[in-house]
């Protein structure tokens, strides 16, 4: 068996947590895959385990799915590896691949849960929008030809402000926890060409930002009115809500503790 | 014999000129080249062949080195194809891999040549400065970990205005042509921890902004001092100045005609 009990872990003398930005273009999502599908953790986990000298189980704030990048993941491990937390940085980098960047190294209380103290998170998603697609910006933005009406788009953000059942917004396929999460800030905001979403809440569900990006497109291309968003929302049925954005576009961007 | 000579290639009906985005990061630099490498141009004339039903032959705005980025790249090409100019932009892109992307195409008088008729050219160089490196600019940027004196640089890049030879920022390996270009614009920002320089000339020799962007950075890590930027500019000898900078911070911008 790869990894150890928990109680082995917890019994460990540190809690390291980290800081980490990934272009998730590559990998099979955050979590830990079976070779040869890689996942973000398996990556990570290798790297730390050779500066650490021990077997490294990571916990997530987010556990980003295939293609999805993060800005501000935040990770945590038990250790007793004896390296001090001031050159975690530095070595990890030095020997992760380009995409993964390990941004900040901490030693904190043993009580501390990169998954489980997270009390809220901010998600960004990108568009392009524009006649002709932005070559540089294809793995990292939804390219839609059509012209998106950006004051109706956020018009409907509005309506998600609160705390709601997000059951509309939620892949089938999601946990069976409850649906209901505080939306804190529902922004979409334009710069040229360049459409962004932003969202802050208490949680998220399976699939929640891409499907809300999803069905805020057809509210931008005209397809749905921002009225009938409302409707999508109280309805708590995931049929009633658009198609699932791209993951390209989606960045974990903030976890708050 | 692939390409037909240039006199039966200026018989053709029509000349049509492209702007063209790519992402240099997976090819051989512009030009053509021989399988298995492949150049940009191989790609387009390929794809062009198809909508045109001709051979075609691109003469290009700059050719821009292997790993080199053009938001504004400029080719023309002589044609006995039908295809109304105006269906060209979709009919290409529908074709061509996500990283090369044709903006614009328009029919020009038979005069018209993207290389020969160009007056001037801008390229920008983009570099990223951090204590860690951001994994969305590794292929966009180049990356320096220590800090930048941006004042200095911005200082140094005033001396270029004008005519000057620029010997000492050309390849040994550039063509023996005039060394002599005009510089209208030379200038060094920077928003938060990116860094844009951007050269607005005449013309540019062989290497030559990633000779000046290699020298500039001396002078922003404090290596160089701005006087002897100076100094390095009027000796003419390549031996004098910088590193060359990496291709992936360079992009062909603008061409003016």
């Amino acid at each position: 068996m790869r990894k150890e009990n928990k109680d082995a872990m917890k019994a460990r003398t540190r809690n390291i947590r980290l800081l980490v930005s990934y272009d998730g273009g590559a990998y099979h999502g955050f979590q830990r895959q079976t070779l040869p599908v890689i996942g973000i953790q398996n990556v990570l986990e290798e790297k730390l385990e050779l500066i650490f000298g021990d077997t490294i189980e990571l916990a997530a704030a987010g556990r980003t799915d295939a293609g999805v990048h993060a800005y501000g993941q935040v990770v945590n491990f038990f250790t007793n590896g004896s390296i001090p937390v001031d050159r975690v940085v530095r070595a990890v980098n030095s020997l992760l691949p380009e995409d993964i960047v390990v941004r900040e190294a901490m030693e904190v209380d043993k009580t501390f849960s990169a998954r489980h103290s997270a009390k809220s998170k901010i998600y960004t998603y990108r568009i392009f929008q524009g006649e002709v697609p932005n070559p540089f910006l294809r793995r990292y933005a939804w390219y839609i030809r059509r012209p998106l009406d950006v004051g109706a788009m956020q018009e409907a953000s509005r309506v998600l402000l609160g705390t709601h059942d997000f059951s509309s917004f939620r892949a089938s396929g999601g946990a069976h926890m409850s649906p209901v999460r505080t939306m804190y800030e529902a922004v979409c905001s334009q710069l040229g060409e360049k459409i962004e979403f932003r969202f802050f809440a208490s949680g998220f569900l399976y699939h929640m930002v891409r499907n809300l990006v999803g069905t805020l497109v057809n509210v931008g291309l005209g397809k749905t009115m921002p009225d009938e968003f409302q409707n999508i929302l109280e309805m708590h049925d995931r049929q009633q809500a658009g198609a699932t954005a791209p993951a390209q576009g989606l960045y974990l961007y903030h976890v708050n503790y």
